[in-house]
């Protein structure tokens, strides 16, 4: 089915902006926004439901979009919309020309299930700023963790913000979302060891050995890591530094120790 | 000297405004702008001359400011400004309460002195994003390099974003400026390795040796490095990546290479 759409009244231009814009729109309604072709090409690789897409043919031609549309294995729905719409609509105005609704996915970690005997984790307690969640899941694509837990995010993990900064990484990892204590009851359950990075820890994070389970954990650069994960943590490590103001970027400080641990693997898995 | 603005008018403002705002004003009058208590401070004592200072007396104290004017060796002018203005000028607008204007420094690439024999330093070719460039500059403050070196820039380095962004680390590093072409130059004529980060290198980072001179290059996202480094690496490197999308982000790549010769280099110096 294909439409056209001319107006930026449209009930379905609307709809999208809401969606795009507000959180309690896309917990609704159990759907997000997603922007641009690789971008919808990873969500539907990684299993996400698209159930429509709006283009613009004078940036993104009718070919492309079919080639998008083949990957999708249920019916969705297409229209075409103007430029003035697309670019109220979109982050990238002249460039793209394709916007996806798709179903948000149920990432408690309940539901959880790890795929591997020997896993390296990424935990990110309380992460707040779209730019820094969207590098620490680069981060996490680059070195193939096995699991992103996200513990009392402060931000919804389906902001358009997010999926732009992760380039589309969100949906290459395999993300949960829970409380914290809930987090570590599942670290616990599964035996993995859990490393958090602190400030006030004693042990510097290369004198660790990381080829066991292994989740490493870091906190907000404001307050760090909370009492519950300082109370349950196997060893808590520190970057050794030496300079005058000594906080680094959290995305940063996680790269720094997940590619230690990546190091002591050799890179495998 | 000091004296009460309360008009968004007044010509003080207007070029308060400007010398944030205009890379061009700032070039022209050879000043900046500072925001923030701590980010003066460490100007301050990274030998940043303070010409002015404007405050607001309802987020900050009097004795406050003059404990900052203490720091300063020279004749300063300072000014009372209303919470009106304060909040046209400055990024956070109900806390610090304080903006300076400090003289810029001439950082050109001919003009630096490497004050230790066996120096690790980072050289960041063609930054752009501000956000990039101040976690560079935490990441550098933090493993205390020897010298930051921003190749061919695409920004200001005095843009008020990336001051704000580094957290005051502008300050806290020895940072230089210059064409590709004259840093390569300086390493070459230093005897310093350099070892560019590229993604078509055949050697992973950590299978080489940075306890020698070491200067580790990276650059842009979209492009990497320039042909002129590429062809005056000692070494290029690579940091192994399995994921699906293989894109770091820029200042995580780079702190996870430094921190790799800090860690070889037993975290010393």
């Amino acid at each position: 089915m294909q439409n056209q759409i001319k107006s930026l009244q449209n009930p379905k231009i609307k709809f999208l902006n809401q969606l795009k814009d507000k959180s309690r729109v896309r917990k609704k309604e159990k759907s997000f926004v997603i922007e641009g072709q690789r971008e919808i090409g990873l969500a539907i690789k990684g299993g996400y439901s698209i159930t429509q897409l709006y283009y613009c043919p004078s940036i993104i031609s009718f070919e492309q979009v079919t080639e998008l549309i083949k990957l999708i294995s249920q019916d969705i729905e297409y229209f075409e919309i103007t430029q003035e719409i697309y670019q109220k609509l979109a982050y990238r105005t002249t460039t793209e020309g394709i916007i996806a609704i798709a179903i948000s996915k149920d990432l408690s970690i309940e539901n959880f299930n790890l795929a591997t005997k020997n896993p390296l984790i990424l935990v990110a307690e309380a992460p707040e700023k779209p730019g820094n969640i969207g590098a620490l899941l680069r981060t996490a694509d680059a070195a193939q963790l096995d699991a992103v837990f996200i513990a009392n995010p402060k931000t919804d993990i389906y902001n358009p913000n997010i999926i732009r900064s992760s380039v589309g990484c969100l949906f290459t990892n395999n993300v949960a979302i829970g409380s914290s204590i809930d987090i570590i009851k599942f670290l616990q359950l599964h035996k993995i060891n859990i490393y958090g990075a602190a400030l006030q820890a004693s042990v510097n994070y290369h004198t660790q050995n990381y080829n066991k389970p292994t989740a490493i954990v870091v906190g907000t650069e404001a307050t760090g890591l909370s009492k519950d994960f300082l109370d349950n943590t196997t060893q808590n490590i520190k970057i050794p530094m030496s300079g005058v103001i000594d906080s680094m970027n959290v995305s940063v400080a996680a790269g720094i120790l997940i590619f230690e641990a990546k190091r002591q693997r050799n890179f495998i898995g």
